[in-house]
């Protein structure tokens, strides 16, 4: 058995969600979102990403990490506070001692989807399908439980 | 009496430098690099970074940090690495308890050299003068005591 921690970073908003892969076969931990103060200086906002991450690491605790890699922003000043932002959350990982694996964000859809080009809505309606929810996650929610979905059909399928 | 602890984050190498600061006056406490195995993987050369600059931290017990701010690489990929490993640094004084303050490279460069556009020569030789060292600092170990530097001059001149 694993616990698959699936992390979507982001500045404003960081997605995670947290599964279990058992034998093929996956089922749902948990997801949420770690948000930070818009208006509190930007090192206190990538500290409010490690402590929530870390939290969500304490309160679950995740065998391994998939985290959604970065696609290439069109704004140069949005990409730098994304990576930043991605800097904060793979390193609370690391310090918990997890191992960390990088999925794209094409590639997470094409394994959740099917369809390397699928929309949000595509994605939130799979997670929903895959694991069995009654109800559909909030969009960066979602987006971690399918990296989480992504990293597990990597080693089962 | 502040002591402080500049930053110069990159995702191979990362300088740091610790002043000084009392009454106007700076001196020079310590200078040196944090490097990163360039064949790990991405998430354990952030963490190499995170440990580096708490191990800092832990030796010469700075009481406030400055980080060199980002320039917009036009290069978009290693614009997004060094996102990641300045976050890497960020998180790692804010999880110390440290304030963290931020300033461009134009900024710090004006504040030490006097002129926003002065060469990687020209902070190395001032940073040299101005902390009367005998010797030079390696380049990104002068970036970083001149980012110390900078913070010191924002409070005592």
């Amino acid at each position: 058995m694993e616990r698959i921690l699936g992390i979507d970073p982001g500045s404003r908003i960081t997605g995670y969600g947290v599964i279990d892969s058992i034998q093929g076969k996956i089922g749902f931990v948990a997801c949420g979102v770690v948000k930070t103060s818009p208006d509190s200086p930007f090192p206190v906002r990538l500290n409010q990403i490690f402590d929530g991450i870390n939290e969500v690491i304490q309160v679950h605790e995740p065998t391994v990490a998939a985290v959604e890699d970065l696609f290439l922003a069109t704004n140069p000043r949005s990409a730098l506070k994304l990576g930043q932002a991605r800097g904060a959350a793979v390193v609370a990982v690391m310090q918990n001692g997890l191992l960390v694996y990088d999925y794209s964000p094409k590639f997470i859809k094409q394994a959740v989807v099917g369809y390397g080009q699928a929309g949000k809505a595509q994605v939130q309606h799979m997670v929903r399908v895959l694991l069995g929810l009654s109800g559909s996650p909030s969009n960066d929610a979602a987006d971690a439980l399918a990296v989480a979905i992504c990293h597990a059909n990597q080693f089962i399928l």
